[in-house]
């Protein structure tokens, strides 16, 4: 495998132009593993976190950029069953998305929904993945329960808005400007609160008459804290992906009076048998709903993958509404 | 039922001689509910924290103290099933139990196991709810994994230490004296750390080659919770049922590291369906351990009723090793 793929690299943590696109080693599919020529890779804010130097690659992991991608099987690893060569799929990855070519854990493959572009598809796994591990397995949202999750527009935001609505639950979102709240309505927000203009705990409180949310999915972290804790409902579950994780003050009088939980998880740093359960759960319940059209990927920008710069500042710049993808 | 019958009453908060055995009104069972000649009542923290008023009681409830019992059914509300006048029972009850006759719901009471006296059987219901709704359905604790329980010698510990065990667990605990610490081991804890001579943290890291514990039972609240954080496993579970629930600082870092929860709760304050569905799984999942005498309830003294106020000054000295209980 002394042969080339081009991929971006980060010689050096820094802004988004030290990405640049050159030749890498060609992946190797280990036993276990697809090789998939990649066609569109999402980008995630752990990317950019991970070419400032702030987000540590978990020992084993592809050095490379890239949690997730769309493509075509281009080779199997020894043992791989059920795929097949030409076959088009799309992956949550351990790294290494942006690039031509990636080796993946058959276990974290999807096909790619026949209804979807391969942009579309990219713009899926990490998202899906992230909200159906933590608000559907982990905190256990149910049809007829109330969901708030925070920053409605964000990639994360316009995917768990519309797997709530399609699951049955209420869907209260947070978001910072009138054309995002009118966006995470569109998209089947029973409410969307632009936490600029009002105090976000009054506003779940106010639209769930006292009671508050019983799931709530936070990437805002310490400062948000406090104020999650108090407009969770009874048996209210507050779960934090991301933000500041500075220490922070917890009401635990709060937390007792509504028998509340605080979790706090990332996607990447779970072992390989937990992504596999996790992706598992995704193809049974979340493809069927895609396939439908009750879940529709929302893509702000495509680009090219060799203006990786560019793309990094489109999601920096927090104007984004959806994913922002890179096309190979 | 203009009859009356003995109760504990506490006139007006105050210390454990404030509380006198007087005249009462009888207690008439509603509808779904059942009469109970009472023979033993268990005594809890939250019975000391409502004499001193403290600790409110729920709408609706009895305003008089005692939250188990064990007992003979006298009288049927409308509708009971299952249950017949001269049953020897035991119960989780929302007040009432420091009298000789108290109403419960029916979906509160348990069969008295033919291999106890009406001391232990009342001397299980709390503890054995709260540690199965909280560890056993909230936390999920399973085979194989590590469970620390601080207060080893308390009702509540000594009961979850053999709980524990019973179903496969590994158990750490934590008390402070030496005798404390030994009568732990005897119920079956692994490891019993003297919290006042060790860092706790320190030993449950050692004791666990580093890992931490996947379940944490915590009754000593907030000067608890960073300590406790630092200690948890991958995917570890904090559940505090007790203590100080002032702010207290979480370690949102440490947290998200281990893909931890904290979670705070009280049994009390649950709603009759919880506390239904509890009972039916203390009753399905616990007593069948008790039955095959894997499960002991542990007695520090036995007090007549009349003597309440002897009852709580031995709680409240904090030197008992397992339960305080009343006999009627």
């Amino acid at each position: 495998m002394g042969d080339a793929v081009k991929a971006i690299v980060v010689p050096s943590p820094g802004p988004a132009e030290v990405m640049h696109w050159t030749s890498v080693d060609t992946p190797a599919p280990g036993p276990g593993e697809l090789l998939v020529d990649v066609r569109a890779s999402g980008v995630n804010n752990a990317d950019i976190l991970q070419r400032q130097g702030a987000y540590p690659v978990p020992t084993g992991d592809s050095p490379l950029l890239g949690l997730e991608c769309a493509g075509v099987v281009r080779a199997l690893g020894e043992g791989v069953d059920g795929w097949a060569v030409g076959d088009e799929v799309c992956a949550l990855l351990n790294g290494g998305g942006y690039a031509e070519q990636v080796a993946v854990p058959a276990a974290q493959v999807l096909p790619k929904p026949a209804t979807l572009t391969f942009e579309e598809a990219a713009a899926l796994p990490e998202a899906a993945c992230t909200v159906v591990s933590n608000v559907g397995m982990g905190a256990g949202l149910r049809a007829g329960e109330t969901f708030l999750v925070h920053g409605g527009t964000s990639g994360i935001g316009t995917f768990a808005i519309q797997w709530a609505k399609a699951i049955g639950a209420g869907v209260l979102t947070t978001a910072g400007t009138h054309r995002k709240t009118d966006r995470a309505r569109d998209l089947g927000a029973d409410e969307a609160i632009n936490y600029r203009q009002e105090d976000f705990v009054a506003a779940v409180l106010a639209a769930t008459g006292g009671r508050g949310a019983d799931v709530i999915l936070d990437v805002v972290g310490a400062p948000y804290l406090d104020r999650n804790v108090h407009c969770l409902a009874p048996d209210g579950r507050l779960v934090i992906i991301g933000g500041s994780v500075s220490p922070a003050s917890l009401d635990l009088a709060a937390l007792m009076t509504r028998r509340g939980s605080v979790s706090a998880t990332t996607l990447r740093a779970r072992g390989s048998e937990q992504k596999a359960r996790i992706v598992s759960t995704v193809r049974d319940e979340v493809w069927p709903l895609v396939e439908q059209g009750l879940i529709r990927p929302v893509i702000d920008t495509v680009v090219p993958v060799t203006e990786a710069s560019r793309a990094h500042r489109v999601l920096e710049e927090g104007q984004a509404v959806g994913k922002v993808v890179l096309v190979i």
